[in-house]
């Protein structure tokens, strides 16, 4: 069994972006610009904005927080969109969501400019994303790319399982690889809530990414010797054990269902350190194609 | 065993869309406007084409042909787009594919206007249907839907297998299937060249759609009995039997798998006849749209 290691590739690759920036800088192109819009208090989504932000520190990106009180009103909020699409020193942004509710949360994702979106949640870049064509893939969908490609996982005529068909990971991840290219060009079965008979099919998945948000759903008895597990739940439950008052759980019961697995990522420090590796990298190719 | 007739659902939605048509010209509005673009003397694009034509004149639509040579440039191609974009008397519009070879399709899609495009190939029109917006479905796969729901066929937690992953039927109809909705919440498989296994899994699919273009391609030992049996294959074969010379022959191996099913689709007569009629569904809904 082999750990998919996100917190060291995380890492790797940030150290990848940096240097790249580094060169960047000395031949005297501007550097990487990400911006992030927070509307409101919400303590995740604060928390979430906070570590985008230091990471955009740790590999040289310039960053702007634009941190908008709960109150704004949706005319407001799109006028500021509008700045952030204008605004030339600005490679690429996002809106953290959930917004409040008075907001009309596709009202505001259509307004980002497609080239900005690095997201990638935009309807016109999920599109191309679908149709094969170059774009900005979802930060998360694109981390568990990245992973596999590192980990030369392969994928090609593999039966992959993806559980749960939500529009920032389930959905994205299941087009992509049944796409052609590496990783990719796997069979894929797209699993939600009315599925029937769910482990009579993962019991046949080579590949199976788990993104339901249900902890340690997926137990040993429903997988295959050497299956390959993604599991992209993050639940905080209540826990006595832990200092923190809580820990973190996956969907997947790691302990039962790691010794059957050739691969898998742990929860922490699987899936969740390589989502903002990519929130940059997507940034990276935003700046370079608009300096291009 | 049930045929899913498509010549006549076709013709009943034609009547309704003719209907609706003539209500509109009662009350002094506009009818739909579909304009359709053929470059060169294509035999199966003449036909194709002129049949479109001729279903817009059956149901008191306007129609435009604009028919250009082969020899003409991209640049001049995408200023006759931009006309059609900004002619306001013309609802919706096709590009017949495929196009010379001089001239890069994606450039001329991605130059058409989303509202105006109602072959819904258009990648800000194929996120939408992703993402379970509002939008303009691509016709053979809307066909399909329709099919299935006016015959009633059950689709909520049933697995579905679709064969073959091409990007006008085989991607956006287990796109359509997975979403929620009716026809919808389906498990879906979606397999292509590189899928291993094949039989294996079609043996517990509860409904295939066949869209590889490998005639009589899936035969009975693949299938269980009571499946439901889409079947989107259309090729020509030589035929010593048909006073035409050749045959269209499907994916399916009727013969032999028709008596396995509960609902089939006829080659010719299911699905072909189902995707013109869609397409004036689409134009009308362009209609509707732009008169709002």
């Amino acid at each position: 069994m082999i750990l998919l290691d996100g917190r060291k590739t995380s890492s790797n690759l940030k150290f990848e972006i940096a240097e790249e920036v580094s060169q960047m800088k000395l031949s005297g192109q501007s550097v990487p610009h990400l911006a992030a819009v927070l509307v409101g208090e919400d303590g995740a989504s604060l928390t979430y904005v906070g570590s985008k932000v230091r990471s955009c520190q740790q590999v040289g990106f310039e960053s702007t927080l634009l941190h908008l009180p709960n109150t704004i009103s949706e005319d407001e909020l799109l006028k500021q969109i509008e700045l952030l699409n204008a605004n030339g020193s600005i490679d690429g942004y996002i809106v953290q969501l959930p917004l409040p509710k008075h907001i009309d949360e596709n009202k505001i994702l259509m307004a980002i400019d497609p080239l900005k979106d690095v997201d990638g949640f935009h309807p016109s870049n999920f599109g191309k994303m679908a149709l094969e064509m170059d774009t900005f893939i979802p930060a998360t969908p694109f981390g568990i790319m990245e992973l596999l490609e590192r980990y030369k996982v392969e994928t090609k005529g593999k039966h992959v399982v993806v559980v749960g068909r939500s529009q920032i990971v389930g959905r994205p991840m299941s087009i992509l690889l049944s796409r052609k290219g590496n990783p990719g060009n796997a069979t894929v079965t797209l699993m939600h809530s009315h599925t029937k008979h769910l482990s009579n099919i993962t019991q046949q998945a080579d590949i199976i990414v788990m993104a339901l948000g249900i902890p340690k759903f997926l137990k040993a008895d429903m997988v295959k010797d050497g299956v390959v597990i993604i599991d992209v739940g993050i639940t905080r439950v209540p826990s006595d054990q832990n200092p923190k008052g809580y820990e973190i759980l996956g969907d997947v019961d790691f302990e039962h269902v790691a010794p059957k697995s050739s691969y898998i990522t742990p929860v922490p420090g699987g899936v969740g350190p390589m989502t903002i590796a990519m929130l940059l990298k997507n940034t990276l190719i935003a700046c370079k194609r608009r300096q291009n």
